[in-house]
């Protein structure tokens, strides 16, 4: 059972990346990491993203995965991590062959630890 | 590597269902859905459910199956997505034959979203 | 598919403990349970920790790991549910053979439910 347990976290744990690491990526100007904003809300409702995301709602990834580049890492993010969006965002970009990852804690725990944000482009 | 996070998600995703959909099936008078309110709570306490809501507290489950219905399907919904009751509930669901899902990003999400509540009947 | 359902539920219920367990094992003066709390963050901004918790924070986990007692059962939690800590010190104490588990709903479910806290020793 402990192995079954030891397997199942690696495995879950493997689907994230941290803020720190975010962080870093955002603030080296060669870095390979996106950072896509999933939420399925209007700009509006959305108000502030984390700084450089790019907005690509979960509802519309899969209609729009050519305008994603397969060099990049993306990072994906929904407003908490008590939503299935990220996770179902996730799905599709590793099965269409993406590097990706969901960001740990979302945009509450980014928020909750003051990391950079801007409001959501018009 | 990637195959088993594939498969990780696909698995944790069948267990939830949106809100959208179960917005339409509980405005659809002909609905098989029935959705359970799991919380262990008593009814002051919890305050409001979901519109059309039944009660059966997770801790009740296992002793109740029998006032449940094989041809239905359940979806179960506690405070919010963090607790491990929703998935509590979901596995004795489950192993006993029922159709079930629980409710992604639960009471918290529904309520977030502005969705019909009502007040739990004393 | 519902076995393979089951079966994932059944592992990750198997990290958790609830906080009814928890309570109980620290009200009784002859308990292998130790409380870990394993957030990251210094002191003062923890502010108030689980009480009688002994604080080690993840990052810090896997180099203190000979401060820890085989004989003992380690209960880990982070400030909520949402971040990948929690499972993150769950997976070294569990690869390095502790018996331990996640707390349910982490310490934000544990003020939500009023249960006994402290401040953080200075």
């Amino acid at each position: 059972m402990e192995t079954e347990k030891i397997n199942f976290l690696k495995t879950y744990l493997s689907l994230y990346i941290d803020h720190n690491t975010v962080l870093k990526e955002l603030e080296n100007p060669n870095s390979d990491y996106v950072v896509l904003d999933v939420r399925n809300a209007p700009a509006q409702i959305k108000g502030d993203q984390i700084k450089g995301a790019r907005a690509l709602a979960a509802k519309d990834l899969a209609q729009n995965l050519d305008s994603l580049d397969q060099s990049k890492t993306y990072v994906v993010y929904d407003w908490t991590a008590g939503t299935t969006l990220g996770k179902m965002a996730l799905m599709i970009l590793l099965s269409n062959g993406f590097k990706a990852f969901e960001l740990s804690s979302a945009l509450e725990g980014w928020k909750g630890m003051h990391l950079p944000t801007e409001p959501v482009p018009a």
